[in-house]
Formats: structure tokens, C-alpha cells, sequence
């Protein structure tokens, strides 16, 4: 049933990739080896971590990648671009090595999430679509993570694709949700595509069309006596809804003997009325019928609700969820780390005023060292790609990159390696697991964290150090670099 | 060039639309006509008005609407649905009829945007994707629209799509940004399918991988002559990035005779780098070269860089454009108006507790009414939809829905019908304008709004009001409706 997305995206790019990618072809260094790494500075709504997710479709992009005909016509009309260029987008092979981490990892700012190593006109070419699939699928699986954390156990569902920023926002943010944790979604095409279950039951619209919220309710009963959820709220809650969703069970689902699923509500004070109809439903004889929240909830209020003592089983969440409205921008960023001088890789610095901007530079990887005593995630450590792995049979001492007497010695570790291969020389050497292996293998990501990271407010800052190789080497080059201009 | 959307969203729905779709054949109200109004209630960022987008897509989607028999097995795999239901989606055909204000059309909350009349099973279907499609374009070309304002006059260009909500909202968002008056985007696909023209020129890698700053603007002036616009800041703007700009400007441009288009600014100071940017190149015989600003802008800040006295010719904004940072969601939502009862329709109100979300009912029309004295907008006006236009040879009197003491006699306007018809009888009837001719419209019809609308801060509420007829069937319905739950 999966279908994966076959569109093909080649020509969703900043226009100057290819300006970039033509010039460098002119200049001859088209062929030039350029590393580049993907990382972020600031984990959105002041988090303690993010969740990384979108790399299943990042490869079908990969995968997809040619220029058509109607492409190179487009192209030439622009009057900016070679006959040799176009020619060499015309013949486009994708040859490039890709590492990235799986998809469901709790990822920190600035390590390098995925990094790509090729030829620069090619390297450069695809920031666009790395950074849009890993932004967007990443802030929503961070955000649902939040949601479905907020909620302490009860199920979260996925209302938003009428509020989303269009249909991959809808689909693919629906499918970023379910790794983040979320049940399920209202999105169809989300579980026809990606397999994620799709619920869902009426609209106020469906009891406004029946002439009666009683004849309404009973009419859903009859259709799904197996999947009996009645939305109350169309009129009033408490006189009218619960009362007639209360008959109706009792009339229609009673005498076959199934129990009705639940009540949804979605207006009004919700921490009052589920409590209220909570106590409706059990006096009735139906404590096992849930009640189903969703009104412009997230983390933030179904918090609240909890605190509040509200009773609710389930929540339905939408705009807030599908666009991560409190703070929808996740800020990825692709930049060059080192690039090939004399036929050898070259370090190479971005450096800025703000401290914080500076990037880690050379080809990299990065560790992830887990304690051996409670299997909890304790620091990570970036190092050059071909560095050996840190020895975890001795103490390993770390130390912050910014402040380095801020000194930390780890016992009892082990370290794992968090890159792993996808593309080598274009080729795909990688089998996304399915959604459902992604989702489990996130939330026990999760469980790797410490509470402190997890917490909404003023989270610890997770550590993310660098080898005393990469240190050194970043050091050099700041000092290089800062001379220049005294 | 243009290349419409022909991916097939029939399935992007919420999976309750399917469940209530079903039992309204199974309960024999699929063909009952119903009526549904597209309206919003709160203009985003706290504006006077918004701008409607997205209509071409809409009309895309309604003429691409079918069922595969993938999807009919997917609904057959859910064990909800029977197989009348599943034989009436592989015979699908829509036969709705659609009304819409045209694109770039000035928006205020609580007219209907879109009306659809047609059986209730089609007319509630199309629902999730009528809203996704005119609330995302519609959000963007608001937010557009108000950071253009902002620059008064500067051109702005749409640089966003690396931070965009998935691929949709990067090049559906960059079509509705330039509806909304952007210039130009950075999207490639945008331009090659929507006719937005696409521009850039280089990141900071093409300055990094080139070796020197001085190499790399002069490989770029070379290869770009005619379009030479430098990136200054990737090491530092003042001491190293502009001076090495006009040394290229210098020995390459002007020995061809070319002047050089502009620099570009992407960090630090805006304010105090350009005005001493600007100083440099004036100095060195180049007071026509632009500056281009481009970090983290949005319509606040341009405001206060202009304020500031910064000397910039035009903006490129990114992520707080694209994803409409500071206020992502459009609240546009689709309400029951009319169903047919006994062969007639009849209105439907939903109320609500907050008296600001109680719907207007019936079957609708509206106007705007414009001064024959200066063009000016100066109140819509909702009436039922076969009501006789407004006599416009008369005073007409018109009064607040909410607080009828509140009137107001217009003389001397002309009432201009703001719904036409896009679908009649399911076959399109509407002929979308061209984009260029959309923005076109759009720019006009803003210059009929008086500025207390446009005022970023605390603006002017227009006046939405209700024909005599229409407010007394809701008053009526509201009567009747309080009365029951008293």
C-alpha cells in the first residue's frame, strides 16, 4: 500500500544553485570534492532537544533527481546559463556520498545531522531540498513530541491538513507527527501513502444536516455501531449532546450489545464540561465511553487541562500541531565544512560576529555515548570522519567547545556511532525501516534522555562536544581568519 | 510555460468527510442539497484585511477529482465503508456549483470567500482541501502583502524556500507571495510552472569554495556581467567584502562597459553596514549600484531599518515570509448555511457561546460598495443570495449586525457583486486570469482600501454588514435556537 512520492522535485531550488553550479562548471571546478553538513543552532519553543525526520523522502528525492526537456527550455529562456551546463543537467547522474542519521533521533544543535560529500556543482545543488524535507518533517516531529509528552499517556491524534501550509505540509506533516508519537491522523492520504492510521468520525456538520442532533447521533450509531464517537457540541454540551448521545447508546447500541466508543468535544470550557459529562456518562452506565478533546489545544494547554483535572481520554490536535504554530520554522542549515585544495580536503570556517555562528569545520562524524549502567544518553561527541571511534575502555574526557575548563570525564560508556551511510557514489545503499520500526525507534530514543532535557521549561542544555583534534583544527582557523581583518 | 497542478488530491481529506459521506447514502441524504460558506473570523497579525488566494489551485483540484481503484481498495481495507458508497467514488463525478471572489481580492472576516451548493455527500467532501488551499495561499499573500507595504516602494523578493513548510508551501507559497506583491522568488519551480520570475546570484559557499573572496566575486563578474550582484559578508562587510566588490567592479565591469547591479548584505548591522556600504560605492564611482539586505526580515523590521535611515534598495525575505512567522495560521473554515428540507432550502446557524463565532445563515451573496467619489472602498454588504442587488440611485442605509445601533447612510457608490460563478453544475465555468494579471488586480484593489485599513498597527475595522432581510432570518434563528436550552 506504501507509495512513496515520485514527484520530481529537481527544480524545487534556489535559483542561484544554479547560478552557483553553471559558474562553477565555467571556472572548472564543477569536479572539486566539497563537504557540506547539515546542523541547526536553536531547537524550536526553547526545547531541550529536537527529532530528526524526512529522510525517507530526502532519498526518494535523491532517487528522482533529472532534468527534463521542458527543464533545460525553461532553463536556456533564462539567458544566463551555458550550452555545456545544461548539457551537464541534461546527462545529470546523481554521484554523490550521503550520511545521515535515521530518521526518529533526538538530535542538538549544531552537530552535523546529515553530511553529503561530492563533486561541488552537485554538493551545492541539492541544498534546497535537504534543508526544506529536513526542516519541515523535523519541526513537526519535534512539535508532536511535545504534544504527545504534554498529554502523559492518553493518545494524541493529528487534526490539522484544512490549517496546514498545503498538501505536503498536510501528508508529510501528518506522517512527521506519527514519529513523533502521535496515534494517528484524520489525513487519509497520510495512511493510504505512509501507512499511518487514519480515524475519524463526524463534523458539526453532520448533525446541523440531519434535522435533529438525536436523529443525527442515531443515524451515525446505526452506520457505525463499532466506532461510535459522537460529537456533543453542535448545540449544548451538557443539555443537549451528552443527553443525546446517552439515549442513543442506550437505544441503538444497548440492544446489540456494543459498547459506544466515546464523545467528542470541541468548543467551549473543556476542563468544565468533560468533568461534568464525565460523570453524565458513568451514571448512565457508561464509564468506559471516552471523551475525545479538541479545541486549539497543545503542549501548552492540554497541560493545563491535566493540571486542571479535566477528564479526557484522548486529544485531537490541529493547527497548532500541523504548523507548529508557536514557532514554525526549524532553522537547518547547509554549509560548507571542507573542500578539496591540491587534491586534498581542506578545512573551512564560516566565521561571524555572533559567536554562536561560527561552524565546526572539515569532514566530520559524530558519536553518541550512552551510560553502560542506565542505558541513558550522557554527551555527544563530534570528531573528524576519519578519526578513530573514542576508546571507550578508558575514562574519555570532554569538554565545552566555547568554555573549555568546563571539564567532564566519562566512565562506563559506550559510544555509537549516529552517521550512517546512505549514498555512496550515488548509489543508495540504504533501507528506510517502515514508519512503524521509525516511530518505536524514536519514542525509545526518547527514553534515552534525561528527564532535564525533556522538560518544557528551561530544559539542561544536552552536551555536544568536539575531539581535541577538531577543536584544535577550528581553533587554528578562527585564529587564521581573525587576524586577517584587525 | 505554465504547468498546472495535475497531482491527483482526492484522497487528501479528513477521514471523517468518507465516514460522513457514507452515511449520508446509507441514511438517503447524499443528494440533499446543501449549502456551505468559506469565511474567516481574525485577520492574521491583527491587520485590516487579508487577501484571497489560491483559486487556480482550487479549480485544479475540483477538475481532478476522482478515485483509483488503489484508493477504492484502501477505503475497502478500513471495513467502514459499503460497497454502494465505494461504487459511487469509482463513478465519481463533480456536479457542485462553486462561487468565489476572484484571487487578490481584498478579504474581511465573516463574508463568504467561496460558496458551494450541491448534493451534501460532494458538497461536504471537497471541504478539507477548499480550506487547506485558500487559507495557506491566502495566509501568505496577506503576509506578503504587508512586508511589501512595509518597504514603500523597495522591492521585495521571496527567498524562503529552504525554511517552507514542505514543497507545496514553497512554490504554491512563492506564487501567492507574488500575488501579494513580492517582485520576485528564488524558487526555480515557481517560476518555470507559475510564470514568478526567479532570481540569485551566489551563497556564501561559492565565496568559500573559490579560494578568496576577491577570486570568487571576480570568477562570478566574469561568468555574470550583466548580473552582477556580490555577496559581502561572508568574512567581513566593510574591511574585506565591499572593497573587494568594487576592485571586481573595477577591473572587470568596467573595462566592458557594464555597470554593476548591486551588493548584498545577509548579516550584522543592516542599518549601519549599509549606509557605510553605500558611502564606499559611492565614493568609488558606483551610487547606482543597489544593496540588496536579506537577514531574517520581515515587515517590522524593514520598517524599522527604513526608520533607521539604512540605505537599502530592496529585501529579500526568507523563512518569516514564507512560513508567515509571526502569526501561520488562516483560519478560513466551511460552514453548513442552507439544506434542502421538503424540497426547499432552508437556513442553518451554528451558534455558538462566543457570539463572535455564530454563523450567518442562508444562501449568500455579497458586495462591496465603492465611493463614485475617489474609488474608495467603503463597506461590504451580505445579502441572500436571490435578494435584489442594493439600489445604489438611494441612500442606503446600513447598520453593525452585532450592535444595530450603529448606522450609516451611503450615498453616491456603486455596489460592485463580489462572488462569481467558477462551477456550475460541476463544469468550470471561470477562466483564471494570468499571474501577472492577478498581482495586477490585486495592487489595485489594496489602493481602494483607505490607509486606516492598511495601518499595520490598530487599523480601521471595514464594515461587513448584513441586508435587512438576512440579519432578521438569523435573528430569528437565533431566537429560536437560544430558547430551546434555556
Amino acid at each position: 500500500m506504501m507509495k512513496r512520492d515520485e514527484r520530481n522535485l529537481s527544480m524545487l531550488t534556489d535559483f542561484y544553485e544554479l547560478t552557483m553550479m553553471n559558474g562553477y562548471l565555467e571556472k572548472g571546478m564543477g569536479d572539486t570534492v566539497a563537504v557540506f553538513d547539515v546542523f541547526f543552532r536553536t531547537i524550536p519553543d526553547n526545547g531541550g532537544f529536537a527529532i530528526f525526520a524526512g529522510l525517507e523522502q530526502l532519498i526518494d528525492y535523491l532517487k528522482n533527481l533529472n532534468f527534463t526537456e521542458d527543464d533545460i527550455e525553461y532553463l536556456r529562456s533564462k539567458n544566463c546559463f551555458s550550452e555545456t551546463f545544461l548539457d551537464y543537467l541534461r546527462n545529470f547522474k546523481f554521484c554523490c556520498d550521503v550520511w545521515s542519521i535515521p530518521e526518529g533521533t533526538p538530535i542538538f544543535p549544531k552537530e552535523p545531522i546529515i553530511v553529503v560529500k561530492g563533486p561541488a556543482i552537485q554538493a551545492q545543488f541539492i541544498e534546497t531540498v535537504v534543508l526544506l524535507i529536513a526542516n519541515h518533517q523535523s519541526l513537526i516531529a519535534t512539535k508532536a513530541n511535545r504534544i504527545v509528552r504534554s498529554a502523559q499517556g492518553r493518545p494524541v491524534m493529528e487534526f490539522g491538513s484544512r490549517r496546514a501550509q498545503n498538501a505536503d505540509a498536510a501528508v508529510l506533516g501528518a506522517r512527521a507527527a506519527y514519529i513523533g508519537g502521535v496515534s494517528a491522523t484524520a489525513c487519509a492520504m497520510t495512511d493510504r501513502d505512509y501507512g499511518v492510521p487514519a480515524v475519524g468520525t463526524m463534523a458539526h456538520s453532520w448533525v446541523q444536516l440531519m434535522g435533529s442532533e438525536y436523529e443525527a447521533f442515531k443515524a451515525y450509531a446505526e452506520t457505525y455501531p463499532n466506532n461510535c464517537t459522537l460529537l456533543v457540541d453542535t448545540y449544548n454540551v451538557l443539555k443537549s449532546g451528552v443527553p443525546n448521545a446517552i439515549k442513543v447508546f442506550d437505544e441503538v447500541l444497548k440492544p446489540l450489545g456494543i459498547r459506544p466508543k466515546g464523545i467528542r468535544i470541541d468548543s467551549g470550557d473543556i476542563a468544565y464540561l468533560s468533568v461534568k459529562a464525565r460523570k453524565m456518562l458513568d451514571d448512565a452506565g457508561y464509564p468506559d465511553c471516552g471523551i475525545v478533546a479538541s479545541n486549539s489545544l497543545d503542549e501548552y494547554i492540554i497541560r493545563d487541562l491535566i493540571h486542571q483535572g479535566a477528564s479526557i481520554n484522548s486529544f485531537g490536535v490541529g493547527e497548532n500541531l500541523i504548523t507548529a504554530k508557536s514557532d514554525p520554522v526549524f532553522g537547518c542549515v547547509y554549509k560548507l565544512a571542507a573542500v578539496e585544495r591540491g587534491g586534498e580536503l581542506k578545512p573551512v570556517i564560516k566565521i561571524s560576529e555572533s559567536v554562536g555562528k561560527i561552524t565546526i569545520p572539515d569532514f566530520k562524524t559524530f558519536y553518541r555515548f550512552y551510560s553502560k549502567e542506565n542505558g541513558k544518553a550522557v554527551a555527544d561527541y563530534i570528531t573528524l570522519y576519519d578519526e578513530d571511534a573514542p576508546n571507550t575502555d578508558e575514562p574519555i574526557e570532554i569538554f565545552h567547545p566555547e568554555a573549555t575548563w568546563k571539564k567532564k570525564v566519562l566512565t562506563n560508556v559506550v559510544a555509537k556511532k549516529m552517521l550512517v551511510p546512505i549514498f555512496e557514489k550515488g548509489e543508495c545503499v540504504y533501507e528506510s525501516p517502515s514508519i512503524q520500526e521509525i516511530k518505536k525507534y524514536c519514542a525509545e530514543q526518547i527514553e534515552t534522555l534525561w528527564d532535564e532535557v525533556k522538560r518544557f521549561e528551561y530544559p539542561h542544555k544536552y552536551y555536544v562536544d568536539l575531539s581535541p583534534k577538531l577543536w584544535n583544527i577550528q581553533n587554528a582557523l578562527l585564529t587564521e581568519m581573525n587576524g586577517k581583518w584587525e
